[in-house]
């Protein structure tokens, strides 16, 4: 039985939901297997805030009997799902990864919790997160440090670090993950897999606890390109609840994954993207791009005048937004907040307004630069952190030279462009390091075509095979 | 001769344009009277910065030929207008009133200016205001300090100051002004003219010198409300050149004007839009009600319970654009800016980032609860402002019971909540105080319903006569 479960929760959340489509395999068995596989390594990994035993036993039971009848209720009919603990569950504890919200039951699902319900999926449970999506380390105060499947000594990034590691580790078929400046994609890249920041406007936050809300989006996070691609066309487009969200219709992301890559112009920006970065990741990115290549895209120079000062435009953003809407409980409850979150929302505070408006007025120059590049570029790739996973609570890291810098700031240097311009970007594995650390790179594309990246990611994957190892957990 | 020249300048912009077009009046003899009433007044209140004599009569020469051989150039053929300071107008100097753009000659038109043209009009100059349309009174420290026509020891309010001062004093058949705050409806009101600031996105604000560009907007002031609305038609709609303006259809604003607004409900929140006036403005905008009463509109009592903080989320972010806008030229060039406008960039530069997105936040929350309000009512009225004019350099004003308040915030009681919430408003003239001064009232619509603004202003005007009177300057 378990090693038929070890086989059954190595399979892509694409397959599971085929073999449930076609009745080989029942929702059942697939929520037991991922329970039991939770009850075995999450005691390591601290990725879960909230199993939801009961509930998804009865779900799967539901849906089981439904595909019995033939009943199908969507494209993720009976496959387990988990969610980032900020992401409201009607009825169900949402922390946020706050004690400060750690009583709090939200009386309404977030649209995404709807619509993946809505599509078929079984939720286990709620999964462990940066207090509040921010801070610099995986290191929650409240309900456990995260740790990275592919060695427990090292750190899963965040803020989705409890996404990251559970769906490396196979303790769901895919999750999803909130990323404002990053917090998909690191914990993607640093866990080896797959994972979405949506074109800001293109999936609803309603329901979702904010971070900094010019820049808050949610997305797909699953062991393959095209497992995001299946979950994402369940839960994107337009939202009335959500007056962000924009009124571009979705396309068939499934069907887009088939189209070759072949004559596609592929940008990247010499001086930015390979720069200042850990050899292991260049390496791996730029044999990346050479299989690229050899698939018929075209790599293509460009500049980029404005791009250098992308972090400290993000962070006035990543800092004021928060530091508003936490204003009131940082007066009341100071000591609710873990001291790394308090700090940040503080220093936020004595941002001057100038410094926020010129970092909005920034975002709009650097968009400009980009949409104007995307007149020559059908996409750009660049890795998606200049290092691998550091050790947990190591809040510095050395990229080159021995030099120390601040994990915050240097681990956001490619993951800014996307979150402040708000185009879309996906990471794809792409390599491990010596240590077996995997790496990730960064496609980022036009506003609203996460088509294409999936395209590029999935042909990428269709002649490698990163995505296919799993950690040895 | 002169007196035939005073006969013509006491018609409306829209008489005029139908004299011009059934070639009774040549725009040769529009121009010369004009300018010769800007050469007999303005002198005394210094309402133009720039007049450009020697082009407004070409064109006019041009304009007046194209209309003996029927060459109809659009609805405003011939028709003398003035533009604000800040409104570029291509090889012309626009110095937005400041010494620091004193020399600077734009090599484009703004988008206004351009469909100005193209809708045949004739500019007379460039109008006084504000240094760079920001500060609490009206004394331009570097182009003069205008005064109020119909009592030349009074302010004309600002920062579109000249525009209501030359208007009002029949040295231009209308102007452009710019309105952030107020300062198109206050200048209209203090200076018994119409004036309308568009719905934020319905006017392109390309070519315009910014003041706080998430609540910039431009209008038109003329005599009239069908002034007002002649003037819109020609410049209202999308520009492909500003990305803020929404691509929402114009419509036939002139033939909306008939319309009767038996029927129509107008919302007053009676705590806040008839507490803390003086009487004169109170009685006169209560009148104004009891007409439109009797014109069969039905007046409903609304409660927004929010109102309140109205005030200092727009000081916070009318204060806070600005200083990120001029924070090269504040270290550069400090002693360039007049004390009054440098003083309240220095103060926005105080201002912390919290401060500045909670006042953003205030007004998705004020526009939700207007919004809410949209489904009871057609429209809000009440004052445009809580006085009449006060002497000229005073920065101070008593509302009531003695008690002096500063002018800045005092003046903006009323006319900050459209300027938060992007919503269009106008001010139609309703009355005089003891002393002659001119008295408005503040129309508040629905997102891109200028025409229902127009609509009300119009059918008030067909019944009273305070448009008509003229000052005796």
């Amino acid at each position: 039985m378990a090693s038929s479960y070890s086989e059954l929760l190595d399979r892509s959340l694409t397959e599971v939901a085929g073999l449930v489509r076609t009745r080989q395999v029942s929702p059942v068995e697939l929520v037991d297997a991922s329970l039991e596989r939770i009850s075995a390594v999450d005691g390591q990994l601290s990725a879960y805030i909230s199993v939801f035993e009961h509930e998804a036993r009865q779900v799967a039971k539901a849906s089981e009997l439904m595909a019995m009848v033939g009943h199908d209720l969507g494209p993720l009919h009976g496959v387990p799902l988990a969610l980032k603990d900020n992401v409201s569950v009607k009825g169900l504890r949402t922390t946020a990864g706050s004690r400060i919200l750690g009583d709090w039951i939200p009386d309404h699902d977030a649209t995404v919790t709807t619509r993946l319900r809505q599509a078929g999926a079984v939720f286990l449970g709620k999964l462990n997160m940066h207090e509040f999506a921010w801070g610099g380390t995986s290191q929650n105060p409240h309900y456990g440090t995260v740790r990275n499947p592919w060695n427990t000594e090292r750190f899963p990034a965040g803020s989705s670090g409890g996404s990251g590691a559970a769906v490396a580790s196979r303790m769901c078929f895919g999750a999803i993950g909130t990323d404002t400046g990053g917090s998909i994609r690191l914990p993607a890249a640093i866990n080896g897999i797959a994972g979405l920041r949506p074109t800001y406007g293109r999936v609803s936050n309603h329901g979702i606890i904010p971070l900094a809300w010019s820049m808050d989006t949610a997305g797909p996070m699953a062991r393959t390109v095209e497992d995001c691609a299946l979950m994402f066309g369940a839960f994107a487009g337009h939202d009335p609840q959500d007056a962000t969200t924009a009124r571009v219709g979705t396309v068939d992301y499934m069907a887009r994954l088939k189209e070759p890559v072949k004559g596609l112009r592929i940008g990247i920006v010499p001086g930015y993207f390979f720069h200042h970065l850990q050899p292991p990741v260049k390496h791996a990115v730029q044999a990346a791009l050479k299989t690229l290549e050899g698939l018929g895209a075209e790599i293509v120079d460009v500049e980029i005048g404005h791009i250098h000062g992308n972090i400290s435009a993000q962070l006035t953003v990543e800092a004021a937004e928060p530091s508003a809407y936490h204003q009131r409980w940082l007066r009341e409850r100071p000591q609710d907040y873990g001291d790394d979150v308090r700090t940040l929302l503080e220093v936020g505070e004595m941002l001057l307004a100038t410094h926020y408006v010129q970092a909005q007025r920034y975002r709009t120059l650097l968009r400009n630069e980009f949409m104007e590049a995307f007149r020559r570029v059908d996409a750009f790739i660049c890795p998606t952190l200049p290092f691998t996973a550091t050790r947990i609570g190591e809040t510095k890291v050395v990229i080159e030279d021995g030099i120390e810098e601040d994990m915050l700031s240097a681990i956001m240097q490619y993951t800014g462009v996307p979150s402040l311009t708000g185009l879309p970007s996906l990471n794809v594995p792409c390599g491990f390091d010596d240590d077996g650390l995997p790496i990730g790179m960064q496609v980022i594309g036009k506003p609203f075509d996460e088509a294409l990246l999936f395209q590029i990611g999935a042909s990428y994957q269709s002649v490698t095979d990163f995505h296919r190892r799993a950690p040895a957990i």
